[in-house]
């Protein structure tokens, strides 16, 4: 009663919608990732900043590259993901950001001139972008699988050779297959979470 | 015509939605609040872990311990909104992780027994929450206005006496104001972001 979004696509992003570790095997295209991209880049960050990367892993080549740096128990799910993608996040995201904030042009060299204190933030809006795009993922009637379990380094260096990018998660997207979930898991009530001061 | 999430939802969300720089007067009750997380607790995380804490600032005394905090050019919007968040990450989440996690409470001692994975852990998890929180707010037709202009070393210590909690971003929430808004700033082209391999 109280949200003004409507109920279906309350279910459709959140209270329907679970973590698929199956997949059919319909493909996911291109021009899906682009509509879920044009929608979500839209999401909130500090200073405009943008620096999450994606990298759909479309290659038989790339997949086997990928899966051999997954923990063991995420590999056969990475595998048989109609479409996987690494989301990371790029430690020298300040570079573009004159353009990305026209308005304040000086933040790249007042805030961001120092690589630790870039790299935090890369991680931080990095994250909430990554989040961003698995209510994409959903938004497009898709099934999102995002992982954590995987060696960080051994992906960075695999797919970025330049050392400026971190890993943040790798999401497996399709349709969800058969026996997709476990029985959703539960979460914390509001008053374990939200207090008044 | 890509995307299941109907366009009115996908205005609400992403598309017209903007992070606001003023309010109206129009209070934001708790129960708006709560219909947020009850919706938005169902976000994905890694091992269902739950590290968001939110503390809604309503007293007059709190607000005025908040602005101190702020950087200058946020002081203004912070001591206006008609209410204000601040979002969170509790580095010792994994406690409750084996009630969250019934199938696997081994992963609690397994994973996050080390602080600094946890606190890890918990900056990229609670930032997947932030922005399901913020994707949130703007589903009960609120405008939110994150920020992470702050000393957050002062924040910390001010609201999180057991040294245990790491500020994430703090929000403005509440119906747009008077010029609530700049122009929209430019986004990164699909292009630019997402690569193939």
């Amino acid at each position: 009663m109280t949200l003004a979004l409507d109920a279906a696509a309350q279910d459709l992003l959140f209270r329907e919608a679970r973590t698929a570790n199956t997949f059919s095997d319909e493909p996911v295209g291109d021009e899906q990732i682009q509509a879920i991209y044009e929608l979500v880049k839209f999401g909130p960050t500090a200073f405009n900043q943008q620096p999450l990367r994606i990298v759909l892993v479309r290659s038989d080549d790339a997949r086997a590259r990928l899966v051999q740096h997954m923990a063991e128990g995420n590999q056969a799910k990475t595998s048989g993901a109609p479409l996987v993608a690494i989301l990371a996040a790029d430690n020298e995201f300040h570079e573009e950001l004159p353009t990305q904030l026209p308005h304040f042009p000086q933040a790249k060299d007042m805030f961001f001139s120092e690589r630790s204190v870039r790299e935090a933030s890369a991680t931080l809006n990095g994250a909430l972008q990554a989040a961003y795009f698995i209510v994409g993922v959903r938004a497009a009637g898709l099934a999102a699988g995002p992982m954590t379990g995987y060696d960080a380094a051994g992906i960075n260096k695999e797919f970025f050779a330049d050392g400026e990018h971190s890993v943040l998660a790798v999401v497996n997207i399709g349709k969800p297959g058969e026996d997709a979930w476990f029985p959703r898991s539960p979460r914390l009530a509001y008053d374990e979470v939200v207090t008044t001061v």
